[in-house]
């Protein structure tokens, strides 16, 4: 029976298998934590777009069906001061006339983490809470840690991973510039000076001693193994999980997963996060100023998003995705985690 | 005794440690490549900026003070067709103001491998010839290919990793964006869909059948053991060698790799190139429309580099570095190999 040299992380979250399943807000939920937890890894809800009740709600339906840590991830992020998105809204009148919608008030905002948040946190006390976007006030956060959870700060740079286990964070995860979705950068680094990581890892390790979750670029048991030889004792995955009948995406999303060609855009949330290209980036280039800060982007663009998935065009919408895609393979994602644990320790004892 | 698992790339070159000297034009140099091959690594002579008299010079002194394999470097670009550079010679009047320079027609251009210079390859037998930005035509290929020499290429993507193997390389490095110095990008993707390390290496190992030589973002032990598992045969270091006293760069330039901040800038030469920000970069962006392709920039700026480092300014002239700068250690080159290569085995091994 092999096991895990580095048990730190596994011995923190009491999970069997070093694994996040990474919370992709949109894409992830019920069924996706639940199958996750089944295979003995860490299951995650993404909660940045939910209100207290349906917060309250898929973790009844999570705790229902299994038994076992389970991470609940909101986001950190300030909501803008300026929500001025007129220029935004022009760019986009050509869709409004071409799909016969009126401009209305958008689909659910990515929130940050609240006062009111933070009280449902502190009733269903989750083993693990992560934040993307750095942390929760100091106030809120030791609300947090009082629950007894286990904190996860993300970082993107070292200097963002020294300030998150300085802020009290019991375990960092190293994002990689491969990672789909959002980078969760928060400390205004450039993004021309993105850390892959091979690079961001292993600095990342020599800078702090919680335990490192190493994310993006991951989707196979090799990349398992090769990142606890640079210092992680556990591992995120969210494309890898993209691939599994569990993750809600669409078919054309989910059929395009083996291009192997993504980029950061900031059309669809004003955020930069790594995706697919479809036909509004085609449109107007993956980066545009006219976009206003995150979250505030998604709103003007929800109606048209709407309507062209009603026709079955995809290119308004997210279609999140690291740069290991191509690396995943179709399977249940309680079967995926135990097979890519497995291998990974197998690679790791060779 | 312990000793690689994987050995197909040290029985193709023949050396004793999986270790490949990045040429680093401007950088290297025979003291540089004489003590990474007296370290029982693969060194590597920069031959993209000498004539075919300095090349037969460099090869006499590097056989001279050391047997073993080395590895001849080349660039295969092609020469742009328009050479005006007067909207770049415009942007940068103010520093030929500054400096008190004219703009002269600068210093040594990087040319591409041509008839002349595979007739000093022919007559030289180097054991290793690597090529950068893609491979030369078919004819020079296979005048190289009949000297014998084991032809290694360079792929930032999987096309091109598959479009190398199918023309005749031998072995192929797999450039992550993390590598310093320029991209060897040359079937045209889209710099915003550059691949980190984590994610190209496994897919080029799947892709292809010839042995690979992971690049980029590696810079200690950790690095190269975590490259075998994702599937390399061998590691090309860069970075890590410009902390050694034999590398030839700036004090200024040495003192700096450290910072851990890195961009892609065409300033230099035209094409995209990792390195330091620098006075250049600072004043006018890392990326400009108005300099000329690759590699005709450079001597515009020439005379101005020039007078600038005169003064001890080092901000007009390229400072190269990876992603893993600050991995690295300052010790002699052959020591550094020899300690790499066992702490990485060490690594695996355990």
């Amino acid at each position: 029976m092999v096991s895990w040299r580095d048990r730190r992380f596994l011995d923190l979250v009491g999970v069997e298998r070093p694994i996040v399943q990474a919370p992709m807000a949109g894409a992830g939920g019920v069924e996706l934590c639940v199958a996750v937890m089944q295979g003995g890894a860490l299951g995650s809800l993404p909660c940045g777009m939910l209100s207290p009740e349906q917060v309250r709600d898929q973790v009844r339906q999570v705790r229902e069906q299994v038994s076992g840590p389970l991470n609940l991830n909101f986001f950190c992020h300030r909501m803008p001061a300026d929500t001025d998105d007129s220029a935004w809204r022009a760019l986009l009148q050509r869709y409004y006339d071409e799909f016969g919608v009126t401009r209305g008030n958008g689909g659910a905002l990515r929130l940050p983490f609240d006062e009111a948040i933070c009280a449902v946190v502190e009733e269903l006390r989750p083993e693990v809470v992560s934040f993307h976007f750095g942390l929760p006030s100091d106030e809120l956060l030791d609300r947090v840690k009082r629950t007894g959870a286990v904190v996860i700060g993300n970082a993107t740079t070292i200097e963002e991973a020294i300030w998150l286990e300085r802020r009290g964070a019991d375990a960092i995860i190293a994002q990689g510039f491969e990672a789909g979705g959002h980078t969760g950068v928060f400390l205004g680094s450039d993004p021309a000076e993105a850390l892959g990581l091979f690079a961001l890892l292993p600095q990342v390790a020599d800078a702090v001693s919680v335990p490192i979750v190493a994310a993006g670029g991951i989707a196979d048991a090799r990349g398992i193994a090769a990142a606890f030889t640079l210092g992680a004792s556990a591992v995120q995955l969210g494309t890898a999980y993209l691939h599994t009948p569990e993750a809600r995406i669409s078919d054309v999303h989910r059929g395009r997963l083996n291009e192997g060609r993504t980029l950061f855009t900031n059309l669809m949330t004003g955020g930069l996060a790594r995706g697919l290209q479809g036909r509004l980036i085609d449109d107007l280039g993956a980066v545009r100023s006219e976009a206003p800060a995150y979250p505030l982007a998604s709103a003007a663009l929800a109606p048209i998003r709407s309507a062209a998935e009603a026709k079955g065009e995809y290119g308004f919408g997210p279609m999140w995705a690291g740069q290991a895609a191509p690396l995943g393979a179709a399977a249940p994602a309680a079967e995926l985690t135990r097979r890519l644990a497995t291998d990974a320790l197998a690679i790791l004892k060779r």
